[in-house]
C-alpha cells in the first residue's frame, strides 16, 4: 500500500443502526475502528434506544436531530437505510467511512484482517485514473505502476473522491439473482482496487463505502425511495441512485471513483425470496435510468457539486421524471438535500 | 470458470521467434500447448533454421512466406515482434492465442500452473459487459454474478473478441518506469477479469492475448513502426497502437474487450536503460495519439472490423498522419493490411 497518513480528525465513521444492541457489532469493529469519531444514526423507526460498548468516542443521532432539520414532506428521506444519510450531513470533518451494520471485519488472502479505513483513506489520497485505462489496476499501489503506452501526462491522475468497497460471503446480489441461487456466496478476495473509468455508469453499493465528504458530500445524497422497500439491502435503490447521480457528478468535474478493496463480510439479512415482490420496481426502474443517465450532459455553469445536483435535478424531474412519479419525488429530494446541506454548512462556519 | 468448450480445432497459438532454439520455451508450455496447432512465424532477421523439439503440431512460417505476400514497401509491417501477425494472417482457425517467447507458464495462487489456452478461450466464449460496470468483476465467472442494480437488460452482454492476459514478474512497463524503478516486479496475482468499459482506451500489450480472429482480426494489425525500435518490448508501440485501432473497432461494432487473468511469467530480456534513448519517440506519440482515438467516431457504414479499419485509415492520414509521417505510415499499413486479410481470406475459400 502506498505510504499514506492516516489522520483521525480528518475522518468521520458513519454507521446506520437498525438494531438497539450494536454491542457485537462494534466489539468485533473495534480494533479497527475505535481510533475514530463515530457517527451513529439510529433509524426513525427504531424505538428503543442505542446499547453501545464504552470506549468509543461516539456521537448518537435520532428521529428528534432529524425533524429538526428537515421539513415533514421530506422526513422520509431519512428514514430506514438512507438515516445514515443524516451522519454525513451533520459530519465536520473531510472524510466519511460508512458501513453497513450486517457487516463484520474481513480477512485477506494471507488470512491478515482488512484495515477497512486505512484501505478507503489511501484510495481516497492517492490519485485516480478514469481518463485511459491502467491494466494492472490502481497504479498509485506500492509494487505497480502505469503500464508502457500509458501517456505521461495523464499519470497524475485525478482527485479521487468516492472509494467503493466490496463484499465477501454475501455479495450485493439482488433479490432475484440470490433467489434464483441461494448458495451463491462471494469467496473470491481479488487482491484489486481500480478506477471506474470516465463515462462508465457502475451500480454503486452502499454497504461499504467511503468518499471526500467536502468535494462530493453534496453528491452523496438520499433521494429515491421504493415504495415498498423494507429494510434489507436488496429491497433498496437509494444507493444505486446516489452511485448514477455522483459517477456523473465525477465525470462532469473531473473527479475520480474508484472500486475494489477494502472487503467487508456480509452476515446473513432477510429472506430474498420474501423480498421478490418488493424488488421488481427498482429492477425495473434500472432499464430506463441507465440510458437517461448516460446521457445527461451538464452544462460549464456547474463547478461545484451541489451546482450539478441542482442541474441534474431539474433535468430528472423535466424528463424521466414526467413519466414516474418516485423519481421527481427523488428530483425532489436531491433539492431538498442541497438546501439542508448548504444550511448545515453554513451554521458550521459560524 | 465457467463450463466452456475448448474445441482444439478452433484454436491457433501463434508465436514470434526471435531465438533459432526454442526447445526450452516450448518444453516449459509442453503440458498447456501441446495438444494445440501451433503457427510459428520467425523473426524475418533470423537467420538461421528454429530447433523445435518433438511432439508438436506446429507449421513454421519466414521471410520467404512473407516476401511471397507482401509488396517491399510493405515488408518492414512484419519485421521484429510484428512477424506474429503474419501468423494472425495464415491461421484459418476462429481464435489465436499468442504469447511472446519470453514468457514462462504462470502460476496462480494456489499454486497451481495457469492454463492460458483455457482461461483466454473462456474468457472470448463468455460475453463481456462495456455498457455498464460490474463491482464484482466478470460476472459470468463461477461463483460471481451481476450486483445489485445493474440492468436485466445488459446481462447478456455483447461477444467477446479480445481478452488481455497480464504478466508476472517482469509486467510490462516502459524503459522509463523499468529505469526508474530497476527492482519492481510484479508480483501480485489479481484473480479476476474485467471487461474495459466502452469508450475507454487501454494500452493493450501484445505480450499475452487472444482474440477472436474471425471476428476482429482484420483490426489486430501490424501498422506503428518506430524509427529506432529494437527487438526488446519496451522499444515498441506497434501493440498499443493495435489496442488503440481494437478497442474504437469493438465500441462502435457493440463488441468486448476483457482484461485480466491469466498470466504469464515473463523473464528478463534486454537492459531498460540501453532503451531509454529510443523509446522517447512512443512516449511522445502517445501524448497525441489518445485524444486523437477518444476523438475518432467511425460512420454507420462502417459495419465490419474491415470498413472500420479502413475509415480509420482515412481519419489517420487525414488528421495526426499529416503532422507525423510515421503515422501516414502506419495508416498506410492499416490500409495494406487489409488488403493482405481480403487476399488471404478468398484464397482459403477456393
Amino acid at each position: 500500500m502506498s505510504q499514506v497518513t492516516i489522520d483521525r480528525n480528518e475522518i468521520d465513521i458513519v454507521i446506520a443502526a437498525f438494531r438497539s444492541d450494536l454491542t457485537s457489532f462494534l466489539e468485533e469493529w473495534r480494533p479497527i475502528i475505535s481510533r475514530f469519531h463515530l457517527i451513529i444514526v439510529q433509524d426513525p423507526d427504531l424505538k428503543e434506544g442505542l446499547k453501545i460498548p464504552k470506549g468509543f468516542d461516539v456521537d448518537v443521532y435520532t428521529k428528534s436531530d432529524i425533524d429538526k432539520l428537515v421539513s415533514a414532506s421530506h422526513a422520509s428521506m431519512f428514514s430506514g437505510y438512507a438515516c445514515r444519510y443524516f451522519g454525513y450531513l451533520v459530519s465536520k470533518r473531510k472524510y466519511i467511512v460508512s458501513i453497513d451494520d450486517d457487516c463484520s471485519p474481513a480477512k485477506d488472502n494471507n488470512g491478515d484482517v482488512v484495515d477497512i479505513v486505512t484501505q478507503h483513506i489511501t484510495n481516497l489520497k492517492t490519485p485516480a485514473t478514469p481518463l485511459f485505462f491502467n491494466t494492472l489496476y490502481d497504479p498509485y499501489r506500492k509494487g505497480s505502476d502505469f503500464v508502457r503506452g500509458y501517456p505521461f501526462s495523464l499519470r497524475s491522475g485525478v482527485p479521487c473522491v468516492l472509494s467503493c468497497g466490496l463484499w465477501l460471503n454475501l455479495a450485493d446480489f439482488d433479490a432475484p439473482t440470490q433467489s434464483l441461487k441461494p448458495e451463491l456466496r462471494n469467496s473470491r478476495y481479488v487482491d484489486a482496487v481500480l478506477t471506474v473509468p470516465k463515462n462508465s455508469l457502475m451500480p454503486m453499493s452502499g454497504i461499504n463505502i467511503a468518499f471526500d465528504r467536502e468535494t462530493v458530500g453534496p453528491a452523496i445524497l438520499p433521494a429515491l425511495k421504493l415504495a415498498k422497500e423494507g429494510k434489507v439491502r436488496w429491497e433498496t435503490m437509494e444507493d444505486v441512485w446516489c452511485g448514477l447521480v455522483v459517477k456523473v457528478v465525477c465525470d462532469h468535474l473531473q473527479l475520480g471513483v474508484k472500486t475494489g478493496i477494502p472487503y467487508v463480510w456480509r452476515n446473513e439479512r432477510g429472506s430474498a425470496i420474501d423480498s421478490l415482490k418488493k424488488e421488481w420496481q427498482g429492477v425495473k426502474l434500472m432499464e430506463e435510468l441507465i440510458p437517461f443517465f448516460q446521457a445527461l450532459k451538464l452544462s460549464q455553469d456547474a463547478v461545484t457539486a451541489e451546482d450539478c445536483v441542482m442541474e441534474m435535478a431539474v433535468a430528472i424531474k423535466k424528463g424521466i421524471g414526467s413519466k414516474h412519479p418516485e423519481l421527481a419525488n427523488a428530483a425532489g429530494n436531491m433539492v431538498e438535500w442541497v438546501k439542508i446541506w448548504k444550511e448545515v454548512g453554513s451554521r458550521v462556519l459560524i
